[in-house]
Order: structure tokens, then sequence, then C-alpha cells
């Protein structure tokens, strides 16, 4: 409940990936549960914290960078911090880890959305794939621009095979086990 | 405790009107008495969200309503957010209250710490307000830059004439009022 301790749920992977279905299904989950809950998406920190930023490599990690921070400062006060955005680069997410884990009040779990690009370009749900390799979008990661995988997510989603039941369900055992969250509903 | 609903203390007044101090007393205070609790001050902000900002009037605003959407996810967590940035335009601040009340899950609370500028300037502790007064600093709030004092603010500390305590006295009993916080220790 409300004095539980916080985490951070730390989504990675390409676009298309899941991160952001996975994410919306944990929010209601934990909502359902009682627990303080808060979905930081790419969107809305854009839009109150980084608008004006570009999508050069320096502006995105400053992106990423400020998302890191929110979440840290929200889960260092009891709430369940999830960020979704694609974060591509280990060497920013590993700071922001390390940044939480120094301080001590949380813990950071970070969750690699693994889909291979071929499966996420062939299924292509908002058309953005085509686009990019046609060129048309520039900087886009896992095409134009580099995604860097993670070397030891706690937790990985294989979520091209799996159903998203599946991945819910690994994330919430990995939880519980560890006990950040209460064992079952 | 944790369950409580947040809300946020928004401290607005000049440089070494007291918006620090007070703000750290009912950190102290809050913390005692088991409320999740989280002072948003000025150089954290800048540091994490803010930096590459100028002093310019849109990109202080820009800074100040960063401020306000970060209090506003934390209070509406349960959390306590305390800012205590000088926040020196009235639009500015009655956007972010707007922004809070319209979402509802959190009360907004502006504390004016009210001392005038000729008493801060013979204290000038930091010897800032003599710098600015030779305009060696330039867009110094109260001095060669505007300050909007709040029209209608919740609670008013009269800094430069009551001590710390009597302050600290006044934001307690009014939150306790309005059962933002439970009576007495």
């Amino acid at each position: 409940m409300g004095t539980h301790a916080g985490f951070i749920l730390w989504f990675t992977g390409l676009s298309g990936a899941g991160k952001s279905t996975l994410s919306e299904r944990l929010v209601a989950e934990f909502t359902s549960r009682g627990y303080r809950v808060e979905l930081l998406d790419g969107d809305e920190v854009r839009t109150h914290l980084s608008k004006g930023l570009s999508f050069s490599k320096e502006d995105r990690d400053t992106n990423v960078r400020r998302i890191g921070w929110v979440a840290r400062v929200l889960a260092r006060n009891g709430v369940i911090a999830i960020t979704a955005a694609i974060s591509p680069y280990r060497e920013i997410r590993d700071e922001i880890r390390a940044d939480v884990e120094k301080e001590g009040r949380a813990a950071f779990v970070e969750i690699f959305a693994n889909a291979p690009v071929n499966a996420l370009a062939e299924r292509d749900v908002k058309g953005l794939y085509k686009r990019a390799i046609a060129g048309e979008i520039k900087h886009f990661t896992g095409v134009s621009d580099p995604y860097e995988a993670p070397l030891n997510p706690e937790i990985e989603a294989l979520t091209s095979v799996e159903s998203i039941t599946e991945s819910v369900d690994r994330v919430l055992n990995y939880l519980a086990e560890k006990n950040l969250i209460d064992a079952g509903a």
C-alpha cells in the first residue's frame, strides 16, 4: 500500500516492442492492488520537461536523464515509477541505475522489451518502420540510429513471441519474488 | 501517513525572504510525523531539469513550470511537495495552480514569504542585494527584475517581523484546519 517502498520499472526497447502496452497493463494491475503508480511516457515528459530538445544524441540523452530523475524522486517517495521511453543508450540507463542504487532509497528494475527489428518492421503498427527504412524519418532507433540492448536486465520480455499476459506475469512474479510487491492478487 | 492525499506547498517570495528556511523546517516536521515529503528547491531542479536555461523571462518561466509539473506529479501520488523557488510571476504561479486544481487530485497551497526589499537588503545574508543594487547581478528579482506578489495566497508569512516558529506554526495550523494533515503532533 502507500507505505510500501517504491521502485522504478525501467522499460527499454525499440519502437513498437511493447513498452507502452506492457506499462499500461502494469499500471492497471498495480492500481487495482492499491499501489501508487505513475507512468512516465515519452510524450508527457517531452511536453512538460523537455520542450525544445531536439532528437540529437545529446538532447535525447538529456531527455532520458530527466525521466530518470523524476522517476527517482517518485520512487524514493514510495511510488512505483514506470518509464516507457526507448532509452537506446546503455551508458545513460546505467548512469540512472547507478544514481538510484547509490541513493539506496528505491530499487531499479530494468525490463528489456526484446523484439527483433525485422519482426517489428513487418508488423509496423504505426507505419513508422516503413518510413524510417525509406529514409523519411531520421534518427529512428534500430534503423538509422543505434539501439544498445541491456547486458543484464532484471527482466527480459520476448514480446514478439510471448503474449502480453505472459510478459506481465513475468514482471509481477519477479517483483513478488524480490518482495517489491505483495504476492498474488 | 503514506495513504494521505498529497498537496503542494508553493512558496513564493524574494531572495532571502525565508522560503528555504521555512521549507526545511517543514520538511523536518512532516518527516517526523511520518509523511512523505519532497523539497524541490531551485538548485536541484536547475541541475536535473533545467540545465542550459538562462535567466531570461522565458527561461525562468520554463524553469518554474517544470518545478510545477514535478510537484503536481508528486502530490497526486500522495507526497507533500514543497517548492521554494522565487517564482516571481503571478501568471505562471496561477497557471500551475489551475493545472493542479483542474486535475483535482491534490491541493495547491500558496505561501507568500513576505518581507520588504529594504529589510532584506539591510540584512543581506549572502551579500547579493548589495551586488544587485551595484548593478553587478542582472535580473535580480525585486531590484532589477519584477516580483509580483500573490493577491490571495492561502498563507502569508511576515518573515521580517515574525519568528520562524511563528511562520511554521501558521502553516501547520492552516494545513490541519483544512484536513491536509492530522492535527497536532
